[in-house]
């Protein structure tokens, strides 16, 4: 049995985990990411691993950290929501304290890798994940490897636009996927669609506040039999849908493999994303096409960067 | 020196070449695809090869065709506008007949292989190849090979929507951008914006007949400093650069290259399709994106077949 290092590095927690080669985690330690500067930060983490080397032989060290990253260089370009890690070469850092060989990739990728050896992309040689949340996120395993495209970043399929005359999105472009689905632009078009003297279910949950919804109380809504909350959740899983077909008709995967914290919606959502793929996709593209919830759910971080621990292939 | 076979079957001429490993075409014969049952077609080409076999020493052949295809099995599933070719082991026959090393695959991956090796794709890791003409075909290098996907049906970025609610496309799908910038979809639309009292150059060209106006019509009239010509292009660059915007952000190529019919529009297109990008696309995906034309034009189906000659990298 091997042992290995994951790191999930995210914008509130970081999470350090001892992994075996099984991808059981044996060991966890939870770090506030914004107590420290990031070599504070980065040096505690090699500290807590040259611990766990008096103990545990360890092979490698995978980081997933929540932005754009340079895999080969071991470099995070910046982090989405946590300032101050712009351009930090977080594989050196670790590596000269630790001694030990050290990987990095976008969180992400690092689903991706999880899932794949040990979820739910075990059977698939190329499948798409998604992570639908603040914003929406997405990694291609294609012939059995993570495709990281020519600068790494590769995979946004939250911004592959829907819609030629669609709004415009943060990233530049228009009618992008996230604009639609990410968490914000649910909450605000459950808003919208919300009369002042509505009695739905979902004002009932935010306590008559329309400021306190959020995408949990919507899916809560849903299960209690709200009309506007089921329909919020068709129609997220008709946009979806239709960026899921391009990507589809583009890719041929087997699969697509659905984690965050939208997709806790469960059943209506995937239901609505699996008929408008069933009714839009091309014949042999469709035909087959599995959309899965992640296995791993929270543990995907530090269980894909085990994985990533065994070393990066193909970058 | 090797020497290669390279076969273009299309849906009126089928085209077979002789070339050697620097991707000259040192000979070319034509046949008539719509004379002969597939079968007979496929004996007369191996006697043909068998003739060749004297002369030169042969490495393999190798085949493209326009229609889907299983290159695993060296089968054709069916022929875009060529009926009769359902289900043709097509590489068993041209061995049994020769007994020389065949492959086969789509014309647009045919297409892909050959701008790789001798063409616009000669400096690129990763690139995508665009085909505008009666229908839209795609085509995926990806870290230096075709991904072909889980069916071998990857790369349809014709069927990418562009617009939830966008027109019918015969794919089964709703507002692909085939649906916009396909040969027949141009002319609509050029004839749906023509004025009756129109005394736009592109009636001229069409002698007064709505229904003469082609692509190249269309072309031609613009470069004689037609108004509405140049709307049309514009617009189709739009469209193409909007599938595209999605394309790249998903995929983070190098390059797109792009060939067929409608490319002959030439700059007018390739700049609207490249300020589209610029315009729409993600920081990092968009910058140092190029755009460009095909450089083996004609000559990519017997070029590209000779290169697949070699041999069937990864399926």
């Amino acid at each position: 049995m091997n042992y290995y290092i994951g790191i999930d590095i995210g914008a509130t927690n970081t999470k350090l985990g001892i992994v075996n080669s099984n991808g059981t985690i044996l060991k966890e330690k939870y770090f506030n990411s914004k107590a420290h500067p990031p070599k504070k930060l980065l040096k505690k983490l090699s500290q807590e691993i040259n611990r766990v080397k008096k103990n545990y032989e360890l092979e490698g060290i995978g980081i997933g950290v929540a932005g754009p990253t340079n895999p080969k260089e071991g470099k995070v370009y910046h982090f989405i929501n946590l300032p101050g890690w712009e351009n930090i070469e977080i594989t050196n850092l670790i590596k000269n304290e630790t001694g030990i060989d050290t990987y990095l990739d976008n969180d992400t990728n690092i689903m991706s890798l999880g899932e794949k050896e040990f979820g739910a992309g075990k059977d698939f040689k190329n499948f798409i994940c998604l992570t639908l949340g603040t914003g929406v996120g997405g990694s291609l395993v294609l012939n059995n490897k993570i495709y990281r495209g020519s600068k790494y970043v590769a995979g946004e399929i939250g911004h592959v636009p829907i819609n030629i005359n669609g709004p415009n999105c943060n990233c530049g472009g228009k009618g992008c996927l996230e604009r639609y689905v990410g968490n914000k632009y649910i909450i605000e078009r459950t808003k919208s669609q919300l009369k002042e003297e509505s009695n739905s279910i979902i004002m009932k949950l935010a306590d008559g506040n329309k400021e306190n919804i959020t995408p949990k109380i919507i899916s809560k809504a849903y299960y209690l039999g709200d009309k506007l909350a089921k329909e919020i959740w068709l129609d997220t899983g008709k946009y979806i849908g239709i960026a899921l077909t391009g990507t589809i008709n583009l890719l041929n995967p087997e699969a697509i493999i659905i984690g965050g914290g939208v997709a806790e919606a469960g059943n209506v959502l995937f239901d609505s994303i699996y008929s408008t793929i069933q009714k839009r996709a091309m014949r042999l593209h469709k035909q087959d096409i599995k959309v899965l919830k992640t296995q791993l759910g929270e543990k995907a971080g530090i269980i894909g960067a085990s994985v990533l621990a065994q070393g990066l292939r193909e970058v």
